[in-house]
Formats: C-alpha cells, sequence, structure tokens
C-alpha cells in the first residue's frame, strides 16, 4: 500500500488496520489502547475528538456545525461522561459563503446552549480556493465521568441484552442525496442527534449500561464487531428486530449499498444486563430521539469476538466488519 | 464581506474582527473571552486546539507533524502549562503517499516521547482526491498548570521587560522557498521547536514571568500588539535590538515581505519583571533553542493598549497589527 485510500477513513476494516498498525503501534499506551470514543484522562475527565468533512455541508435534517457538536455529545455519552467543555477548529476554504458560515455556527451554538457545553478554545484556518471543498470542523469534547460511570464496562454475562436506539442508515441517505448520489421522491431527514439526554436518563435510573457507542462510520455491522472485539464475546443479532426505515431500504436495494454498513449520527448501540432491559427500552421510549429502540441481539458466549447473524430468511451469517469501499464525506 | 477571504485566517487584524463578532459574540464565556493560546478548563488543566495546513508539508529544518506538535507544545507553554495529552485528528487526501504519512506519524513521535506526552484520542479521515491538498492535522494539547503559575498573568508595572527568544521569520521562508515561492542560494532552515523546556526552567527558577506568547501568524507584530491589548499597557519596541537573521532580511527586502509580520514555530515573546530579566536572559542563553534571546523592548505607561516601535533610523512608529493579505498555509 504506497497510497493512503479512502478506505483508511471509513470506519472498516481498513480502518481498524491503519490504526492498529500506524497509530497503537507508535503512540501505545493505556489509555489510547482501549480504542473506545474517547479517552479517561484523567479519573473523571474524558476526551474524544472529531474532524467533519461532510459534503455538502448542508442536508436535509442537519449542517456540519451540528453534526460536529452532536457527534461530540454522542461520543462523550458513548464514555458516559456529561459534555462540559469543546474546542472548535474551522478550516474554510477561501470564497466560502460567510452567511453559510454563520449559518453554521448558530447552529452549534443552538445546542451547546441546550447542553451547557462551553466553547473555550478555537482555531481559524483558510485554505487557497481550490485547495480544499468547503468547510471542515474540528472539534474536541471534553466531559466529566457521570455518577461514576466508566464506560465501555469490562465485565460481560451471556445474555445482556443488545439494544439499538432507532433505524439506520438515514444520515447517509440524506447526505448522499444532497450530494446528488441518489435520488428519491420525497424526503429523508438525516438522523443527526444530541443523545446525552437519553443516556443520562439511564444512567440516573441506575441502568447497568455496560457498553455504548454511537453508529456512525462503518455503521451498525463495524459497531457490533466492535463491541464484539472489545467485550471478546459472541453476540447474535435478529435481523428480523433491527428497527428499519423502509424507504431507506428500498434506496438502499436500488443503488447496493448495504444498509448495516451506513453510517448514522443520531443511533446508539446500548448493552445491558438482561435483568435491566426492560426498564431501559421503557425509559429510551419516553424521548422522541430514541423512541424506536429496540432489542436487537443479546451475548451468546463469552469467548472469541463474533457476530452472528440470524437473517430474516432463517440461515445464520456472520455479520462481518465492513471491508468495501464506503462512500466518504458522510460525517 | 459575503465571502470567506484569506486574511480571516491571517492571525492579523481580519481575524481577530472575525473572532470577536462571529465567535466571541456567540460562544462568549468567561473562558473563551480571555483570548489566549488555550484555556484554563478547571484548576490545573489547560486546554489548546489548532489544526495545521502548512504546504508542503516538508520544508527545511521540519514537517507538519512536528509543527503540529511543536505547535501545541508552544501554546501550553505560553499558558505556563506542561504537556501531558494530546488528540490527533488526520485529514488526508486520497492518494497521499503512505511513506510521507510513516514520516509524518514518526515526527510527531520523536517530539511526543522525549516530553512524555502521551497520544489519547484520534480520528482519521481520508477525502477524494482533489478535495483538498495534501493533510492537514488538528491537534489538541492538554496539559497541567506548572507550580501554580497562572498565565497570562494580571499585573503588569511600567519597566516590565519584552524578551524575544530568536530571529524571527525563518519558518516562513522555509516554507515559502519548499513552495517555489522565493528563491535564493543557501540554506534557511525553520525554526519550528518544543518550547516548554526552557519555560520550565524559568518557572523553576521563579521569574516573575508575566506573559508568554509563541510568535506564529501574524508575526511578532501580532504578538506585540496582543500583548499590549491584553496587559492594557504601551510598550516600546527598540528595533535595533529585533534579533534579525540577515539572510531571512534580504529575503524580506526582495520579495516585500515585512519581517515583522513572519510566522516562525519556534520563538517566544516573553514579559519578565524588569528585576528578573538578568536572570531570565541567562536562563534563556543556557538552552539552544533561545540562545538568542534578546529584550526588545519594555512597558512604558499603564494605559491604553499600543506598541510603539523605536525604529533604527531614529523615528518612533506605531506598530500595528498585520492587516494586509499573508500567504496562507504557512502552519
Amino acid at each position: 500500500m504506497d497510497k493512503v485510500r479512502i478506505t483508511v477513513g471509513s470506519g472498516g476494516k481498513k480502518t481498524q488496520y491503519f490504526i492498529n498498525n500506524e497509530i497503537i503501534s507508535r503512540f501505545s499506551n493505556e489509555k489510547l489502547n482501549i480504542l473506545a470514543d474517547g479517552a479517561h484522562i484523567d479519573n473523571n475527565m474524558v476526551i474524544t475528538t472529531d474532524s467533519f468533512t461532510v459534503y455538502p455541508p448542508f442536508f436535509d435534517g442537519g449542517d456540519i456545525g451540528m453534526l460536529s457538536v452532536c457527534g461530540m455529545i454522542n461520543d462523550l455519552a458513548s464514555m458516559g461522561a456529561e459534555p462540559k467543555f469543546m474546542t472548535m477548529s474551522l478550516i474554510i476554504e477561501e470564497g466560502f459563503p460567510f452567511i453559510d458560515l454563520k449559518n453554521i455556527l448558530d447552529s452549534m451554538k443552538k445546542i451547546t446552549d441546550k447542553h451547557n457545553i462551553q466553547l473555550v478554545a478555537g482555531d481559524t484556518k483558510v485554505v487557497e480556493k481550490g485547495k480544499l471543498d468547503g468547510i471542515i470542523i474540528n472539534v474536541t469534547g471534553i466531559g466529566y465521568r457521570y455518577r461514576d460511570i466508566f464506560l465501555p464496562a469490562k465485565e460481560y454475562k451471556v445474555g445482556d441484552k443488545v439494544i439499538l436506539t432507532g433505524p439506520v442508515g438515514e444520515h447517509s441517505v440524506a447526505v448522499l442525496k444532497s450530494r446528488g448520489i441518489v435520488e428519491f421522491d420525497g424526503e429523508i431527514i438525516s438522523d443527526v442527534a444530541p443523545l446525552w439526554d437519553p443516556v443520562r436518563k439511564l444512567i440516573d435510573a441506575n441502568v447497568r449500561v455496560k457498553f455504548i457507542r454511537d453508529v456512525t462510520r462503518g455503521g451498525l455491522s463495524a459497531v457490533l464487531n466492535e463491541f464484539a472485539f472489545f467485550s471478546k464475546t459472541k453476540i447474535e443479532i435478529y435481523e428480523d428486530e433491527i428497527p428499519i426505515n423502509e424507504k431507506v431500504l428500498s434506496i438502499c436495494d436500488i443503488y447496493g449499498f448495504d444498509i448495516y454498513s451506513l453510517a448514522c449520527e443520531g443511533r446508539l448501540v446500548i448493552v445491558v444486563d438482561s435483568e435491566d432491559v426492560e426498564n431501559t427500552l421503557y425509559l429510551l421510549s419516553q424521548n422522541d430521539l430514541t423512541r424506536d429502540s429496540k432489542i436487537i441481539g443479546r451475548i451468546i458466549e463469552l469467548s472469541k469476538p463474533l457476530v452472528i447473524m440470524n437473517t430474516q430468511y432463517g440461515g445464520k451469517i456472520i455479520m462481518d466488519m465492513p471491508s468495501g469501499e464506503i462512500l466518504p464525506r458522510i460525517c
């Protein structure tokens, strides 16, 4: 591999390979090697970083500003941390419409205000026209562990339930439509949303949450494989139970996309102790952002990491980490 | 202003205007409004963020990887904070040579190792060929206040001395040469360097350091104006005392650059109590990276912010914040 390919940033197998061979191998330390959505930098504080390159910067249901703040909040929520501070680095192409930039900043402010997140440091770079395509935003978030929860947890049991908080793929399809790559009648709205509130509700209710991850690049397949890998468990997924937006599914069928590899920006995979699953579903159903939550699987063995899917057609298949070319700049 | 112009990212007047009118006005809070090189997020912890877009990514004396880690260290050092953790977000153009990426990462590792900085979280995005020019790296750094120093300080006195730790402009000229914008015989090496060690030595020696800032975009003029603005003082600069690399100066003369607006990546402006200035110069002279330090000015009035320069030719001029088009992608 002499040149960097798109797949290095896809969130799938090639990304994993790159991270293991070029990042972990060089910068190895116990905080980094956990490979979570962020890192505990001391007893109470969690940090996460992401650069957002979504194109176009505005799409049905959101924009790059909203996406960047939601992505940060969801990464912290996945660590059980309450968002508190953020930094923002803007990288802008010369000639980018100022009104778009203002709208993007307004959109960020709306969500930071709602969550009492303080922007504390930033940076602005402008790159010559033609040397960048629009705008890139990096957001680094700092959160505090909430009620001493430490996620991802270390202990897993056979029977722990895997929950998905809503249908997958809407964000990807909304962006691809705005980019002119897919066409269809009607509207699909990106699922982009900040998910700290529903997570906090679970922690407040003493639900034994063991693992949370937001479904982003690499889609549901990637998150489930990351969970199996992290927890060293075999999990079984019931395809029939996966919440699906029928319109998204039919677009996937027409264009040949794998719906389980499509990025979301407002869905979580949550693993809870089986005794707490009813309460979890009840609490999630109370929030508009997670009201379509369903149990989609469970841990079946504490053994070699593996994701097995019971397909709609009755057979079992291995649900692998996505490995092909996935469309770039969805997030 | 309907489109974002290069000057918004130049570090000069237009950047200040943008930050005040679009960032501070929206996201105002006491931590952000200090407008330092980073923010104190709690009693002990300091955070800073920067995206590096330098082009080309390799230049005489350094590369974008080294630059990104040094920039982060120097921003923390400017707050009196010891660097401890960092996040790294890579944004790479499809087709970027893998060997270059490895060299950039090696270069980052060399400096993080030397300073015991742990990389704790990261992100990798790959953008389609032609939609980005090479590579952009965002680094967010977390440091801890060192020996209870809080910088920038709040109290200033007439007579406080302004020190510059070495000649200015070498980094800019080295990058512009690598980009083919300037040509000359011989070599000018970028000044890029991590400056926590000399800063720590000053703090260890109980020097009353009041203000430190690394000279980056906007050059010496910008930093001196930022200092005057922050401290609400009038300062006098002696042009004759400013350390100059004669070769850089002659290139500036030929190409019409203002040497005092050129970015460095390894020079600090340090303001100290006049009683400590000899000890400060002695300590700085002991480190190769700061051995050419000189007193270049002093606070002459506690009044309206202003930078007065006593020119080489005897007259006094106002040294203003740079406002013109400054070449982009120097850092």
